[in-house]
């Protein structure tokens, strides 16, 4: 094995084409055998190991940083960065991550998770560098669909006027986690199909020697060039960066040979590659946006799960029989189609569905412009990227009050995914803004009355559950819900447990068969039902909160602020999430130390000298 | 007087040539007379005079759609459209928005404050249109400024894929309200200085007369016309929308014609005027970044004032003060030079000042990667815009506590611009995120000791003022400050007021000489100075909490979550924001409205129990 050679990337120095090639195949077969074992991003990780061999072969990481957008596509840069020995651990408790995390090595260069934040990045570091004299190079690794996001674009506009020495890799593997969208996808396609140079290694070689790095040097020159690697009709060009391809991303040797081309390179420059998500697993290829992110598989016979009935998928049969019901009903996502529960949806209703690509702020505020004009818009987004809109929520939605459901999907604590994808702040960042109300459910029964009644009702709702399973329910189920009213499911004699959404089956688990303590369903946060809470509180109640979110401006916090209006001071425990970001792990493990599981409502209630069967950690 | 005739923008249709050239002289006048004596945004208005006269005599407003971005640039849109009466109340309390508002007018197609989000509303409005089989056109007028927000770039990503009829005027000023940045700033100059065509009227009729608006249908054929007014080395080419210009904005003439020949045409289209900010006002001219918003003024001989020495002057005076000390702070800005009190700092300390233009996401993201590569970055952002940079402060800077200072300039209710510009939620949406350190300064000196301790102690932290003057300090001063500690600026017998921030000057009112209440500076509120507020429970002092701040989820909820943590129940109030959106008007005003000003918390404390002097509504 070559890879026994490879214990950090200065050791891919000494070898030789062969070997990169035979490296190449064997970082393959470990992300496959890695991901059949973990689940994992396999298509995408795939689709990158020759250019992250290519590029771990002519930069010295970590002196020249490599940035991975997003960082599913980085596996092989972590077997090839001292990680190998741990690379089965990857997304497991107490494992390696899966994304790239600047404190889990020196070799990552951006903590990430998120995508389009590379290149902002880059421009930041390079602008470092440069003012303290250093000397390095900096290579961003973006997707196409990356590049569709806001911030990647505008970022694109500062480093194409600083013009500082960079490099963008945009590796075009023609989606991003769904299929993608957007013109700029099919601007890069007619590249594709006119400029395709199938040769890349000779086209490399040929043409690349017979430019001067000289030619490069202006933007204003670049026309001398056109005929050779530079479009104009290119958008790049109007931003001032170079622009070199598109070249076959998995053709190991010509990478090898472009990138010492471009190396040395004085301003900004973007090596357009093409590559295949899944590339060299052949179901993988076939269907990469189920092998994008899988669970576990059989290497040798690999066949798709199912992964139970999602909350997501409750909310996409929910939508896709409302639309029938709501002529106005119209569903939009952030390249989330899959992940949301919306193919079902996207395929009966095809002229009511929008995928806007990774831009969230577009999509909220788009949302809003569709509610101006009439249509009842519900956007379909995770929790930790709604944060990516917060602002158009604000501004665009609700300052005019406007007809918009969001569904926040993800919300809590999301596993393996980890500190980046934790939904865990949507409560505090939206409870605060007027107009919005809030709701949380606790089956898909109720998911499907409140979102029945939030397009009734109108004004932003905001309705949030958990990356978890539920119960299905049958079609044309359409109970009616009492806006704003908390549901007791357990009657207590001298405590209850209110609860605002996932945490509920702890609250039920705590309570048990115990006569003393009671259970609320909290599935209002905005509005609160103050006059239930109002009632347990002057009747003496001692009082438990507990939800999947922060403890610092979450349901808790929402509820200590209407006692406080009512001037009540009954006996009461907040529990939530301390104020810590949650790595990937076991969610179970998480909830439990953070206290906001059965034992630590068992706890609380003890605490306060209720009399419960037992207490403290139980796992 | 044309414009007596002129009451709504059916009037229009009947007027002649002449008389739309009378009646943009006319509408100018007004527009520098209410300018004059309200102050408003003078220089963007006076620029889109003839554009707004040319779009109601070509559109039906409110059957089209006219979505001017941000709004600051559409006095004249509202004489025109119903408002001519109530143009002197502008920015007045009781008066109409200095923004287009849906909820004013239904001549107002969005309600906007904030750059960029125009083209998202406008796709959404398209797709919402045909959906519900409408017929009728979307004009969304755009300036160069604002289209380097990446919300927009992506915005028109969407817009190219799904190829609905709507016009994007873009209106190129070559500057938003600071000078221009970045490199498509940079490629619209060129455009205009290789391909400006001088005599936009014969250009219009000679040129536009030859092209069949077929030639137009599908982008791939474009380029037959491309010598004509199609430059392929355009973006929005790669977009898939087709590009008319650069043409004259000043010539009302020709941008009528031009407007009615691409009024039906199908698609999205963009009209690339070229205008001068504060254009047929010399002084305007001259210097459109003072004139872009100033105070009052006189018309005939207009000057300069200064409006007194603001907490961002205070701040740009500290930085560039601290950089000397420092050399490895950097400071930041989204286009907010000018607002954030930055002019002499970027003169004095040019290498380590960064204007990125209108994207406060990518602000964020490259401090980020200036502080993972060794510099000290400080963010100058106001309250409102750091909505649009919340994923990054989550997911780029807390998650690995970096070194990032938020200037968190405008905090609390703002006054003239209204409700899409008050700062009255970052408290909130910040300190639920881990990591993150939220202070607000007394007074310059204390935003000095902050500024400088936050730099040596690193990690994420924000510092937080108002929109006000603040008292000067000599230069040099760098008090020391213990972190997170309060400070207890008068001593009461009975009672505390706990205030963070601008109310500070109110409490001190309120307290006055009253030997009952004393006076908490509570300087920091993450962390929170938990020692002191112990001390004060403990003791049994009331507590009224004040901030100009939300109330939901505010300093006061941090407060109430403190006391509850600690098991304490002192008797205590909270003020703070109540649960809506505040227009523009008077801050005293509806500061008294909110109750958070001294009459407030006069009125808490006798609620209370506690003497005091003078309860009610003194103004």
């Amino acid at each position: 094995m070559v890879l026994d050679k490879v214990n950090s990337p200065a050791d891919l120095k000494a070898l030789s084409e062969d070997e990169l090639l035979a490296l190449a195949e064997e970082l393959r077969s470990e992300i496959i055998r890695v991901c059949a074992q973990n689940g994992g991003h396999l298509a995408s990780s795939l689709g990158a190991v020759e250019l992250v061999v290519a590029l771990h072969k002519v930069f010295d990481s970590p002196r020249d940083r490599i940035l991975f957008d997003v960082g599913h596509q980085a596996y092989a840069h972590k077997i090839l960065t001292g990680r190998k020995e741990v690379f089965h651990t990857i997304r497991q408790e107490g494992g390696i991550s899966g994304f790239t995390k600047v404190s889990e090595s020196e070799h990552d260069a951006i903590t990430v998770g998120h995508a389009s934040t590379s290149l902002a990045n880059a421009v930041g570091m390079a602008i470092a560098r440069d003012t303290l004299g250093e000397d390095y190079q900096i290579v961003s690794v973006i997707g196409d669909g990356a590049l569709t996001g806001g911030m990647a674009l505008a970022a694109l506009n500062v480093i194409g006027e600083q013009r500082r020495k960079m490099l963008i890799v945009l590796n075009d593997n023609e989606m991003s986690i769904s299929e993608n969208v957007g013109a700029l996808n099919r601007f890069f396609k007619e590249l594709q199909v006119k400029k395709w140079v199938q040769d890349t290694e000779k086209w490399g070689r040929g043409v690349l020697e017979t430019i001067s790095p000289k030619l490069f040097n202006l933007v204003d020159r670049a026309k001398e060039a056109a005929k050779l690697v530079l479009h104009q009709e290119n958008p790049f060009y109007a931003w001032g960066v170079r622009y070199v391809g598109p070249v076959d991303g998995h053709n190991l040797k010509g990478l090898v040979h472009l990138l010492h081309e471009l190396k040395e390179l004085d301003g900004p420059t973007i090596l357009h590659i093409v590559t295949q998500k899944g590339k060299g697993y052949t179901v993988a290829e076939a269907d990469p946006i189920y092998w994008h992110g899988p669970p576990g598989f059989n290497p040798d016979k690999p066949e798709k799960v199912s992964k139970g009935y999602s909350w997501s998928a409750a909310f996409g049969d929910a939508v896709t029989e409302l639309a029938h019901l709501e002529p106005r009903l119209f569903v939009i996502t952030p390249a989330m189609r899959e992940g949301s529960g919306l193919v079902r949806y996207s395929q009966t209703h095809p002229a009511r569905y929008l995928d806007t690509g990774i831009c969230e702020d577009v999509a909220a505020t788009a949302a809003a412009g569709m509610a101006l004009r009439g249509l009842k818009p519900v956007l379909a987004i995770y929790s930790t990227f709604l944060q990516r809109a917060y602002d158009q929520v604000i501004h665009d939605i609700a300052i005019e009050n406007l007809d918009v459901v969001l569904a926040v999907d993800r919300a809590g604590i999301v596993g393996g995914d980890g500190a980046t994808h934790n939904g865990v702040f949507d409560v505090a960042y939206l409870r605060t803004v007027p107009n919005v109300q809030i709701a949380a459910p606790k089956d898909a029964l109720e998911l499907r009355a409140m979102l029945k009644e939030a397009l009734r009702r109108g004004g932003p709702v905001a309705i949030r559950y958990a990356r978890d399973n539920v119960e299905r329910v049958a079609e044309g189920s359409w109970p009616e819900i009492e806006w704003g009213r908390w549901e007791v499911l357990k009657e207590g004699s001298k405590a209850y447990v209110l609860t605002f959404g996932k945490t509920l089956k702890y609250a039920l688990e705590a309570a048990g068969d115990n006569p003393e303590v009671g259970v609320v369903n909290a599935r209002f946060l905005k509005p609160l039902d103050r006059e239930l809470l109002e009632k347990l509180a002057l009747e003496g109640y001692k009082l438990v909160t507990v939800e999947d979110h922060q403890k610092m401006g979450g349901f808790g916090s929402a509820v200590l602020e209407a006692l406080g209006e009512l001037g009540l001071k009954p006996d009461l425990r907040v529990l939530g999430l301390p104020d810590q970001f949650f790595d990937h792990g076991s969610i179970p493990r998480m909830h439990r130390e953070a206290g906001i599981d059965a034992a630590g409502i068992l706890e609380a209630l003890a605490q306060m000298g209720v009399r419960v069967r037992e207490v403290g950690a139980r796992d």
